[in-house]
């Protein structure tokens, strides 16, 4: 998919929600353990629930992984059964020298057809540049995490140039990749610095995770983060596919949907995207 | 495995050598391509010819992952294969949030049960700490990488401190972890840096890769590297396991392994760890 339909689909739906697949084999429903292959049954419950709300599924891939081969089989029903028009996200935090970056880039992109990945910044431009050389995907850069551990190394900031180690990997990036094949991901945690962020990728579409379990405001995402065409997936995952577990779990993961949607749309009127 | 068994094995084998099964369905020779699971045909060859001159073995997990859940069995299988007194490196470069690392953790060190496993330091404390709470495994955190990318944000010097990223990251894990379940990456290419990093790292094994290959120098490498215990794990992958595509790959292999062994004992010996 191309950030234009990307577009399209946001305007159409009037959501930029992004639905993460976090899908733990503890925390899904008694009944559906029962079953052949559980994780696929609850993912396909909870897509066909949302599909209607949403614009992106993303799935985090350690969930899959740990799992052991059984996981990828999952992961791979799991993503033929998401509707060609959604926007599929692997989460999968991938990064490594070049030659072996380009293998992880056949595992997402050929392999699997995912839209796009998300990829860790350290080792740098041939780390990241595989990635970029697909038409019509995306990669996701790690810039400014959620997690409380983005303290650490993500707010170092140059003897040379006073840029933070996230405003670098920004910059920086922006020379290898530009709106149409490039996102970063910025946690909600931090929405005061999502103006900051605008200014050095003002065109970037940005991958928020953060709102909900992890303590982030949407309006706060919005009034800072959102460009012209949105420019924002809003990830939610434990907040709409864990909020009841029991068998109306998919139903209730459908309202949740439905209602972070409905206050998206406001957002998405409220700064005349539609 | 602990850091005692794996200092003995070392100075039982007069070796520091880790074979990389970086194994690629491209290269592999011919006639393994007619088997029913040539990846894993391949490594056990390796393997069996290999074995007494190697003190460790490190799949890169994108070459498995790359081709699937297939990929994932020749990998399960492939360590299943790997003898016991073996030190065994998921070369997988993960990293998450806290709760999702968990998971990476139990993929690598409990649903697969390798010894050790790279993380990615960008996302700081929470993302290496689920990892370092298992008995007997190790975290190989990056910190100065062999690629050309490294010099995009390893070198980038802090304001406040005036230590390097790669030198803040090796600082700050070490108040996370301890020699005895952390080791790190560092790039062979860089050698005459070693030396730096021993100032921060006395007592942690580095894994160096980019011997051969990439360009770097074994001499130079146990020169400036080499502690006591030895402290290094020296990764070959492509000068090993692809030195010969016929169908005497498995000979080869096993001289050029030799070949490694043989000096790693000279150095060894001249810097009184044996």
């Amino acid at each position: 998919m191309n950030r234009q339909e990307l577009v399209a689909h946001i305007k159409a739906k009037k959501s930029f929600l992004c639905v993460g697949l976090d899908t733990d084999i503890e925390k899904i429903p008694n009944h559906l353990k029962e079953t052949e292959d559980p994780i696929y049954e609850f993912n396909k419950a909870i897509i066909d629930a949302t599909k209607d709300y949403c614009v992106a599924y993303k799935p985090n891939i350690a969930f899959y992984e740990s799992l052991g081969s059984k996981g990828w089989s999952s992961l791979e029903k799991t993503l033929n059964y998401i509707p060609k028009d959604i926007f599929t996200i692997a989460d999968a935090k991938r990064g490594d020298i070049g030659n072996t970056s380009k293998l992880y880039a056949r595992a997402f992109f050929e392999q699997m057809d995912f839209d796009s990945i998300t990829v860790a910044p350290y080792m740098g431009s041939d780390s990241v540049l595989p990635f970029l050389s697909y038409e019509n995907k995306f990669v996701i850069l790690l810039a400014l995490t959620s997690n409380e551990g983005a303290l650490d190394f993500q707010f170092m900031t140059s003897n040379s140039t006073g840029l933070k180690l996230y405003e670098k990997v920004i910059e920086k990036a922006s020379t290898w990749g530009n709106p149409e094949n490039l996102m970063f991901v910025v946690g909600a945690t931090r929405p005061e610095m999502l103006k900051n962020i605008r200014k050095l990728a003002p065109d970037n579409f940005l991958l928020v995770p953060g709102v909900g379990a992890q303590g982030g405001s949407l309006e706060g995402v919005a009034m800072n983060g959102m460009n012209k065409d949105c420019g924002l997936l809003v990830n939610s995952s434990r907040g709409v596919i864990y909020a009841d577990q029991s068998e109306s779990f998919a139903t209730v993961a459908g309202e949740k949907a439905k209602e972070l949607q409905q206050e998206m749309e406001g957002y998405l009127k409220k700064f005349g995207v539609i």
